[in-house]
């Protein structure tokens, strides 16, 4: 499976959910852009789109907690992806590992 | 964290990440609107919301195939969520154990 084979939403964008590949740990969930896929397939780190800002964002290049790529996979309908990373440093803006910290409980 | 803390996006939906909650495979993403985020919480089961249908749906319960909630995880800008579940059978619709078996290759 290739790029062409991705299905894109109608604002061009597909869900990258990114998991740390040996942990098994789900760090973050964004957005990639056709662009965003390419440049992470051809430098072997996370690239993604960022709706708020309206461009690409190479994840780390400012805090150096960069990603580094030890796969990409598409599901089964080829419009969701998941990058298998090793990602040494924490995930989430707010400095933790991971985004995903809070427990939803019912109410 | 509850449920009206969550953003759901102009669609009223919001991002589910499944994950089985011991080995950390990420089985499937769905989308859930509030009242599957509210059957879930309550049931201990997965509801999500089908685009194509128009319909909540809950996971597995056709085919035996039911995914157990441990625990439900909303992320840091709480818009999306990630589920640890136990889901013993196939999480895919094409029988496989999880939605991402296509490995993506550069072009």
């Amino acid at each position: 499976m290739n790029i062409d084979d991705l299905r894109f939403d109608d604002r061009g964008l597909i869900t990258c959910v990114v998991q740390q590949h040996d942990t098994g740990e789900v760090l973050m969930v964004a957005w990639m852009s056709r662009e965003s896929v390419r440049l992470t397939l051809e430098t072997g780190t996370t690239w993604f789109w960022s709706r708020s800002r309206q461009e690409l964002w190479n994840k780390g290049a400012t805090s150096g907690n960069m990603q580094r790529v030890i796969e990409l996979r598409a599901d089964c309908d080829a419009d969701t992806l998941l990058a298998l990373v090793d990602s040494p440093g924490p995930a989430c803006h707010t400095g933790n590992r991971t985004c995903f910290f809070n427990a939803l409980e019912a109410e």
